[in-house]
């Protein structure tokens, strides 16, 4: 089979592997797409390696089919068309016995800290599946893993219908973030730096906002002085840190989904001021995958528009290049391509 | 009477006036003490200028008896002893809409925003007055406002029986809220950098700490690696700010009590990780009034060892000089000192 490694060096190589058979417990998979997200990005940027054991498979926004079954698996079949859900947790520290295992202690993120999606057969633990209905593409299922994080962060927020929201951010994750919200009956709207995923935005019939534009006014008249119910800082930018608290009512909430690697000044007196309540958000819970399942499957969430293009994974390298310099919204892998020929 | 002024300057000054006598729905009340707050301090610095008409009879923590009552007053009588919750909504706003008027998007903070208790005799509607039990001194009673503050953090905190908390700053504020933590059935540990008041928290049985030591790995220790549950940020200072969110547990919470002028750098990627919850929480609601008078009856506040001393109203300046230099816990005024042979 062929396999993508990330190689250090902002490098990713594709090279021949032999599959292992999947050990007891385990479920071998084909993986069919395999999206490419922004910690991918990440990695390839060389910031985690202390993290990832160079060379490795990663890759963890996946669709496939059961291929073959390890010993004492039982209810799945080959064939059966599955995504997976990538963590795995000790249950034994305190955030599990609390019931947080979703953000245990000593969290493995497969796909990180061990092995990834982007090889034609993956071996996971067969807890991690998660079972697609057959009405659902294979790829829009690509996007289970990322509407499942869209799903925790309006879930955390605990949005209600008809409520506002502001999503900073236009971008794979916010416009999902948006969707989940639109289909949870919020209000949305997003507010992005880019000219062109700011038409992505709107085709999807969002109120898009440039930030250069005076987003607060608005904010203000679109909720009769109140402020928004929710704000999700989706973008990362410190600038946008700053101002989101802005956005929020008196007692509102800010959903902090971004990735801050830096300590960001954040405006405390605000935060005082209107009794706000900042959240963090990280990953999802199994819930949060068996609503995104359904969400794709019904139509709610925009996979199409969000889905740039299609390569075959000896491309893989074309694909983080251009997700790196901004020109694509989500570009999936697709993994089988080449593979009989490799 | 006597009244005391802010007459800009870093001054207090102290004057005669003639009382006014209380219009319909007020009651004039004699005040008997007032405590001084940090941000009576706040406004001796000059930093509240823009808020606060020069000269203005400021101080809001305070006691007292019903002197006088205007038209339409009911179910009051002379010589009732009262405290004053010092909040006035306009009920129309968004915020009061939502049931939040405490923290009205136009609350007028009597003391601040219009005349306050250093005076011998002082009028306020009616509806600001919290009922004090005859069993409660007058001195000790002047804690209220500020244990309702305390009381408040700790509501918002949602502090179970059994958790485990983190109050960083061991000033008046601080110790309050280690002392209603406690009493809602909380473990509290205090760090606290200045000595005396080490020696003060630490007196009142509480376990404190130096933040110069690895405070970090004894809360580690403390917990069974867990962090604490709750984490409340009193001292102000940005480097607090920042090592706080390192206290909590996963799905732990850091209630932001003390006021930061500035932005402050805040470690999103703690909160991110550990899904934190980041809490801004400001003045009371009537509950916490009626809490705080009932946990300053029964002796779970221990008034007199923040009590430093009391000073009749002509001292009023040398007051706020000492506790400007941190030389006090909280000094009370004897409003009534001085007032016949004025
Ligand atoms: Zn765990
Ligand atoms: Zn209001």
């Amino acid at each position: 089979m062929l396999a993508a490694h990330y190689a250090g060096n902002r490098t990713m190589t594709v090279a021949h592997a032999d599959p292992a058979p999947p050990g007891p417990g385990q479920v071998q998979i084909a993986v069919a797409y395999n999206g490419i997200c922004g910690t991918d990005l990440h990695i390839l940027s060389g910031h985690m390696d202390a993290r990832v054991d160079v060379p490795a498979v990663i890759g963890h926004e996946m669709s496939g089919t059961v291929a073959a079954l390890g010993d004492g698996v039982d209810g799945r079949s080959v064939g059966d068309p599955v995504t997976v859900m990538p963590l795995a947790w000790d249950g034994t520290c305190p955030a599990c016995r609390a019931g947080n295992s979703h953000i245990c202690q000593n969290l493995d993120f497969v796909g990180i800290d061990s092995p990834g999606a982007l090889q034609g057969r993956w071996n996971v633990d067969a807890g991690l599946l998660v079972p697609l209905p057959a009405s659902l593409s294979l790829k829009h299922a690509a996007l289970v893993e990322p509407t499942a994080v869209a799903v925790h962060d309006v879930r955390r927020a605990e949005l209600e219908p008809g409520q506002k929201a502001v999503v900073i951010g236009g971008g794979p994750i916010g416009v999902l973030i948006a969707a989940v919200a639109r289909s949870f009956g919020g209000e949305v709207v997003v507010i992005e730096l880019d000219p062109k995923r700011r038409e992505t935005a709107a085709g999807l019939g969002f109120t898009v906002l440039d930030p250069r534009e005076d987003t607060l006014a608005w904010v203000e008249e679109w909720t009769g002085g109140a402020g928004a119910d929710v704000v999700f800082e989706v973008s990362g930018a410190a600038a946008a840190v700053l101002g989101a608290v802005d956005y929020a009512k008196v007692r509102g909430t800010l959903v902090v989904v971004a990735i801050h690697p830096e300590p960001r000044p954040v405006n405390l007196q605000r935060v005082f001021w209107r009794e706000l309540r900042l959240l963090g958000a990280r990953v999802y819970q199994r819930d949060d995958f068996d609503t995104a399942v359904a969400l794709l499957d019904t139509g709610a969430i925009p996979a199409d528009a969000l889905i740039t293009r299609t390569v075959p994974l000896r491309d893989v390298q074309s694909a983080f290049d251009a997700l790196t310099g901004g020109e694509a919204m989500k570009i999936l892998i697709d993994v089988q391509a080449g593979q009989e020929t490799a």
